[in-house]
């Protein structure tokens, strides 16, 4: 194809022209509806029949509804039956700004960034040129504290994988005092034995999701269908402390679970030691999100980094659906006030992109030991960037803590009227849940509020989990409210 | 932001006004150079700079160039110093169609496609409502033969990760006879034990590379560092064939080379089961990419089919480095004439979305099992989509396997003028190969075609392995030789 006539939109003259017509064309305005609107049962019948189409390719039974994205605006989600439902799930918390946000659709429309999009770069060995401003402004400028770099992935799961890795690593490198690697090592790790593919571990909690690849499967213990039938490493499991609520008339009693808990950890990294799989990392969520909405205390996570920094174990923070703000702070981990940063923090989800952020002694010595053809998606960068321009421009994260104080009171509230539905409201900013007294009446909750314009999941046994946009404000928390009790009334 | 004024390029009347410029904007023509041209030292001293910048955030040191990607065009690409090459890697073999081509541009800067690029789906719960569709006309019109249904993954690691998981569903799901799980599978699997998460093991090759995640990282054995220190499963290792050159010369002793590794196989297999780790699937690459270009024959890979039929092992084919094209077929087991075809072929890199296509009984039977937030990328199928079309419209498959035949000819020519150099040239379409008699000859060689204008990379200890797009010629060709010779020349 030498010599092919080959027409582009990258060039000066024809970009500048394009600007203008953009910006011509953002001159209509696409307003978020006032409230949901459900005109056919949900799903609908188009949904259903697309749905019924997908199966044939692949197994659809996950799927809930089947979406029109051009027309979702905001914190307003279009199915395919022209229902409009108010979207406090967001994607399972991966969408940032809502859906069609302006500053993306400009982003996306850019001329310039044009050949970022179609031209997809091996980032580890060919990255754009503008590749470390990029990694600057979109991910070095909202770093957790002490953290001071970063490596991009795809997805969630590859993010910890790789962080796992990282981990094993400086364990690994720490036991040779520094010296390299030794023939035997080398030759082993080949056959995936001893020395060189050593013997560690990594401890993670009860009730803990990390992702679904089997060393990321090995640290999650939220649910049996994602863990049924695959082979999985034998490491060590804690106990995560689940609190009696409201937290100020329980205090004391929840304290002793949290030092019943700190005292396991303990427990299992000597016990591991013994056995002669030495705990490498320890990975957590800050919230754990799919197990339920279960909240450590300051003090926890205070107690697990003092542990890990004593036993020579990386603590390494799973910040995949916690991460960019949801919880009222950048990092929910910023709400503990640790007195030492943890070592690896993972992100992905809102982010737009998968990756984690490090220490420095946490960095790979040799090239190769993290890498991947893609590692992530410099198109991801793009958009993170915009957002990270737009939370700061609106006050995004303060603006979701005070929104998120607003409907946790409100939840309260409800479950003060409805004992007999609704226990254990919680949440930091707007990462809210709320339980219901059997799994049952969850699923059912789920379905009535889907029905009335809600569209939300659940997580644990018998958890609502609300994962909002960050533009998501004190107005559509009445509007999901309101709703909310009236499925309440419908199930009473 | 409720009511915040939106504007937006999405609705109908400004779409056509955008689809009339962005007509005008691609009456300019970006051609093709004719050759490459290099005006510094390679790396350049603008590469060299961002490669120190970038190394401040993470480890910068497999980065090659910097690269201008607006400005790349087709088979050349052009860095940060104004040099251009002529590129037979193509970001590992990930660029289907070449830089910038104007079917994706078209494609990326269609507003249409807008919504899809800004709003991520997750997929596996809110697809988009075209998002059966995309899957026929992207991937399955594509599907390898005997192959009906198929899973979108993010990346190259996770598809390899979930089609292990989907061999070991399928091998206890029949070891259970139909039956649901038990209370103790599903208790016990939640903390890593058996029966739930069984005891089973993936059958892998020396020299195979299949991805650095856990799980693919236990199948890999192509170089140490990327297994270095990282926890594995002990599962069984066998031989891949690698057979003397010229084939025509040596065929009676690569016959008996194919039936030892076939019995190594076996053995393997009953061995494993013998233990009470039994193999659940059998992981191989058509032509080892990453291990050195390693070329099993159409009788070893119809053995090890009837191998894994006979033991009710599931038959997996990691195409992701061969899959969509560059060997001359679609997928590059067609060359193996199989009776019956494989049980699950992976894919990722030049599809522009990672996953498998598997057959029927490999449906997971319950929803959440092959499941994460995003399941790839909805933007993805739009690029995929084009892909295909160009592929079909412009003949792309067979001119590839014409071009590869020129190609293959001019490596034998070449390694017959330097013998004391070159040996085992060999390759199906331009997925070539060629080997130098030591691994340092090799490093020198990719070093001093780099300056002379060819990017390129090795595989393997001493091989030189060439990944071109589906849109390389002959022209091509005869500059890549051209420039290999002179290269050679300074070699000698």
């Amino acid at each position: 194809m030498l010599n092919t006539v080959r027409r582009s939109i990258l060039q000066k003259p024809y970009k500048s022209s394009l600007d203008s017509i953009c910006k011509a064309c953002f001159a209509t305005q696409l307003q978020e509806p006032s409230e949901p609107r459900v005109v056919t049962a949900v799903p609908g019948p188009n949904s259903l029949r697309l749905k019924e189409e997908l199966n044939a390719i692949q197994n659809s039974s996950a799927v809930q509804l089947f979406v029109d994205y051009t027309k979702s605006v905001g914190n307003y989600l279009s199915d395919a039956d022209g229902n409009v439902f108010l979207d406090i799930y967001s994607q399972i918390s991966s969408i940032p700004l809502g859906y069609n946000h302006p500053a993306l659709l400009k982003a996306a429309s850019d001329p310039s960034n044009l050949a970022t999009f179609v031209n997809r770069a091996a980032l580890g060995i060919l990255p754009p040129k503008d590749f470390a401003d990029k990694l600057k402004t979109a991910l070095l400028s909202i770093a957790p504290k002490g953290l001071t770099e970063v490596q991009t992935m795809a997805c969630g799961s590859c993010s910890v994988e790789n962080a796992l890795k990282a981990a094993c690593f400086w364990y690994q490198n720490r036991e040779r005092k520094g010296a390299a690697p030794s023939a035997e090592d080398l030759q082993s790790c080949l056959n995936n034995m001893t020395p060189g593919a050593p013997k560690l571990s990594i401890l993670s909690f009860k009730g803990g999701f990390h992702g679904r690849t089997f060393g990321a499967l090995s640290c999650t213990h939220s649910k049996a269908i994602h863990k049924l039938d695959v082979p999985a490493f034998d490491w060590p499991i804690a106990t995560y402390p689940v609190y009696k609520y409201p937290l100020n008339e329980n205090a004391a009693e929840n304290d002793k679970t949290d030092q019943k808990c700190l005292r396991e950890v303990q427990e299992l990294i000597d016990e591991f030691g013994r056995r002669g799989v030495p705990v490498a990392g320890l990975i957590i969520e800050p919230i754990q999100g799919e197990g339920g909405d279960n909240h450590g205390s300051a003090k926890f996570f205070q107690g697990l980094r003092k542990i890990c920094t004593k036993n020579g174990v990386a603590f390494i923070v799973d910040e995949v659906q916690t991460g960019g703000g949801p919880t009222g702070r950048m990092w929910a981990h910023e709400h503990f006030n640790l007195d030492e940063s943890p070592d690896i923090v993972t992100f992905s989800k809102k982010l737009q992109i998968g990756g984690f952020y490090y220490k420095n002694p946490f960095r790979p010595d040799q090239p190769y030991r993290i890498f991947n053809t893609w590692l992530g998606d410099a198109s991801k960068l793009i958009f993170l960037e915009q957002v990270v321009k737009v939370m700061r421009e609106q006050n995004l994260i303060e603006n979701i803590a005070k929104t998120g104080d607003y409907m946790l009171k409100g939840l309260e509230s409800l479950q003060n009227k409805y004992p007999n539905i609704l226990l254990r409201a919680r949440g930091k900013g707007t990462f809210c849940a709320i339980d219901f007294h059997t799994p049952e009446l969850r699923d059912k909750a789920v379905k009535v509020l889907h029905k009335n314009g809600i569209h939300c999941g659940g997580s644990g046994a018998a958890t609502l989990r609300v994962r909002t946009t960050l533009t998501f404000n004190n107005t559509h928390v009445d509007i999901f409210l309101k709703k909310f009790e009236l499925s309440l009334k419908e199930l009473n």
